[in-house]
């Protein structure tokens, strides 16, 4: 049985590099040859053992790569076609899915719903930090990338852009809104050029980090505000002249964040929530305006499938936004360990990495 | 100056019959000689002096009654014509009500919103508790009652009606929907009628008062749940074979039946918040999925203006929905210490008292 | 090979049973065995040879029976269970059904759209007038019948009821709405329930044959129209007040109904066209206000999928909506031909049959 | 009495400039004295005799100026604040304002709508090419100019913008659409801008005049199409790869912009019409997939109101949009009858003009 290397889930604090048997295809998947690949921050959860997945897993849910193999039942694809997939793989045919909830998929459950359920890679079944990746459900899933694109321009869109801007899709920024967004990391990033992408009039993003404010900027931001230097709800009420945001964009997973976002809601604004928190939240009563303030929260997991991909790889194409700026370091497969290193203690400004085998 | 009758909060603890001069009429006034109104939950709220007014404001915020006078520049109406107008009233020209936020209307303010800026009634400006109310922006406000129907099949549509619909609308209640309603005081019972007329092919109300439950099945509850014969997500739970439901509506304002809320929903499915609360919220993490479950929360003020209030008053004349059972007892303004006294109490299987002057 | 019963498509004018092999099941398919089935006025137009189709199609897209046989690939499922499956069979995984569209399904061809795509039963392959139908697909469109419910009960489901309440849904039909609808043969008659269903508070039914304007008042029409009567539109004028109706819904097919449904629209109202037409159609200029008029008209093909079909039952479930009237007659397949006989020729004031093998 | 300068409707082909008293102001009334008006295609159809006017009325309903004089009831602004006001500017408070469909406005009417009803200026009271306009309904209507900009810089705003935009929005447009505008005059261009600004990833003008497909590309139209090269709907289903438009923006008001907008949608797309069409429109049957294509064609009325030019000045103060080369000519007020000598005669590559008094 051929082998392939595979960074794995071995215990609470290591994903190592192992070798793992190149899967078998079933009718309905396929198997991609990854080209590139990058680690998100809910790898460093799974890493630090705050979310949990089986041991032996292998991890990583932002496939680029090349048709190997298809299934038997999967056509309209050539092998060796370039590919992506999205982070979330979602049947099609779940009672979720046929809702328009795919990220809920849940195939497999009595009702078809599943928290999470279309969180697959490196969660429920082996990841794509690896040399190869079975996509199941490949006709729901498998996109193909545009002429003319490369590896890094598309890197960002199984997760990242996609999770980015569903902040703002969720949030249903209009023309002329003014939108918030909290924590600039990838995420949050993203989640500027989504607002920007959907016609904010006057996007403020919150972080501290120099890097990130800068590149907040580059990406659409109009302003920056720097929490360590004030409140930083006092220092957006400032900033829209008391009147508070439309729609504020929650990008952390904390507490403060959640609340400060309420906070400078106007009356009648959204809340959306894209950070993965670790406890429970709490809603002060002022900024809910006792219930009676016409607010919206809501929260969002990544929507994939091909549909979603296919159009995020066509805003790469048309050259609206470039986020190319996010990669700031490259890393070989064989070195996964040091990239996970570099990335999960956020040294040396990494925004993210990129993993060729 | 001639004198009229009006329950006016005088202290925590008591809201009292006064005499009170009958009020002037600006240009863009209405004056409504008032024949029926009735007590809210919130009245009792500001009698508890949980609700901040100011002593001396007349209480009350649903009238249904006879246009006395016009102001010079309110025209379309006559004297003599029977109207009512919301709880909310919305001047229809700030920034808040011509962005379809018009209960969060702030006319005098900086940036045209408000929170809850639309209840001016018994909160803001005199109410309705009285012989006569004045009405602002009478051009906006004022809804003729049709041809037929009485002053109780009205009384309901300025706030109880209005803002139990719009538990369901706001929830985005489609056909075929599960819903499920936490609390089925008047607004709850109301939350039940509107899911019901939006098509929800399930109705599960959750209360432990036998009258309510009772009500709750005649307008329109599929299955009741007591919650003091078991915990109430359990029992929904099991009502719904573990799928849970599309749309669950608070109608109380706790953080019990909030967090009861948000445990029962599928995956993707949405929040909608009627109660006024008095703490901050929690919203446990399972149930929120740690973010990531595509989830919505909305709070809804009660929606106001002339078109709201006349496509209610056109649901009572369809006859799709008797709301009779809710007033359960009657008095007039000269008892209307009386009346707080059954109301504030929870007495005698009170659900929604009428007062007559 | 085993052979079967099934009417099919011989030539213009004649729909005839015949005997054809039991198919084959794929992996991914289904095979049910047809305990009750119907004839659609598409139908008609197939066997008058204005829709054009393969000679030797099976005709039929409204199938209710057992699972036979189920793909290897097909799991959720048991041998013997009563299931339901939409008119349009979505394949759940083309780029259609993945941005929402999936009756404009087109899971083989270029860009994963084709018009009316997603209607395959007696069109692009064989239907369900016959012992056994193939549903392809099956794990997005296979739907359980709930417990207690008759064939004839889900019968209109499959296409009649999720056609008409499309009308209304698409519609936007909100709590409080005026809706006109023309012609009510079995979908303008679900399009009544449907909006009923869905809130409006008038709804006004046109048509002059006198059974169907009795049932369209037992579905919830508060008025009907007589279109021999007297002009329509001037009735419909007159019995909104001058008003009009907040939304229109077409479901016949000419352009005659089409333009008097915009012309009952008041500015800003939604057409909401159901009917299949046969010739270019015409937009009066007056009725479309130069254009300036914030009109929308939208067109619709039955919605399907299992999704749609557990909610269409869970109403039929919840006693909301008894459709029970619209059989008004009952056949053996063996007798099919008489049965198209009477339903083409609209004799005996036949609304629907019930087919059963 | 004082006198202005304005132009009028003189009678079919002339429109002069004359003497007429400044208005009186109202109480809910504020008096603009103009700075920068312009010229819209629609006054050429009114100087042609194509739109009805009274004889004598004053043309123009672009308003960008300087606040004279407030009505006694209008609170929130200054005299001598610098302003602009929509081309359409509703009350607020009729039926139609308040079922958020405020271009309809029939705040005299008995039911509150009115086709059209919003556009007053120009059309049923006095508009602006003059040296002072009065704003009925000034609370809803006057909308302060952000410092910083320029009259030039916010004169698209009442009208072009906003109208152009709405076609955007109206249409849906989503993050990575496709969106094709036909016809690239003011309206168009700016429904080019609009498509951009809200995400659409491929747009494609449509027009013949190079000039304008010039400005069309920098103002975001990744793509022209000539229309006198070659039959547009084949150039734009080339372009698309046969796929066809999520979108398409009808800007000019002919059949044949009409039908070729239908005929480039994929399956279950949106035509948004902002054309004002002068004759029956016909839809043609295949583009129209026979009423089954899950198409919906919307039109639009200039969205009007102060919030909306609040939006719309914001877009313009962020730097999104440059429209600054829409201004292709100048003229005093003195000369408006040379202005509209080159305007409706199209000369000299003319696009818009601006206007000083």
């Amino acid at each position: 049985m051929p082998k392939m290397k595979a960074a794995i889930f071995a215990e609470k604090g290591r994903i190592v590099l192992d070798d793992k048997p190149i899967p078998d295809v079933g009718p309905l998947d396929a198997l991609i040859r990854i080209t590139t690949t990058t680690i998100c921050g809910t790898d460093v959860h799974i890493l630090k053992g705050e979310y949990p997945v089986e041991r032996g897993l292998t991890i990583g849910h932002e496939p680029v790569g090349v048709i190997e193999k298809l299934g038997a039942s999967v056509t309209g694809y050539t092998e060796g076609q370039r590919v992506i997939a999205g982070a979330i793989t979602p049947s099609g045919h779940s009672y979720a899915c046929l809702c328009g909830c795919s990220s809920q998929d849940g195939p497999g459950t009595k009702h078809g719903f599943k928290a999470m359920g279309g969180w697959k890679f490196g969660n429920t079944i082996d990841g794509c930090q690896a040399e190869y990746v079975l996509v199941k459900d490949a006709l729901a899933n498998l996109s193909p990338i545009p002429e003319g694109l490369t590896d890094e321009q598309v890197l960002m869109c199984p997760d990242i852009m996609s999770t980015g801007f569903s902040g703002a899709e969720r949030g249903g920024v209009k023309i002329g809104d003014t939108v918030v967004v909290f924590a600039l990391g990838p995420i949050g990033l993203c989640a500027v050029a989504g607002a920007k992408l959907m016609g904010a009039s006057s996007i403020i993003g919150v972080d501290t980090v120099p890097e990130r404010l800068k590149v907040a900027k580059a990406l659409g931001a109009d302003h920056v505000v720097d929490f360590k230097a004030g409140d930083p709800v006092e220092q957006i009420m400032a900033l829209t002249d008391g009147r508070g945001a439309d729609v504020a964009i929650e990008a952390l997973g904390t507490q403060g964040t959640f609340a400060s976002a309420l906070k400078v809601l106007r009356p009648g604004g959204t809340l959306s929530s894209l950070g993965v928190y670790s406890s429970d939240l709490g809603i002060p009563l002022g900024a809910f305006a006792a219930g009676l303030g016409d607010l919206t929260i809501v929260s969002t997991l990544c929507p994939g499938g091909k549909e979603r991909m296919r159009r995020l790889m066509n805003i790469v194409s048309s050259g609206r936004i470039d986020l190319k700026p996010l990669v700031t370091h490259r890393f070989k497969l064989d070195d996964i360990e040091k990239a996970y290193d570099l990335f999960s203690n956020q040294r040396d400004g990494v925004l993210k990495v990129a993993i060729t085998p």
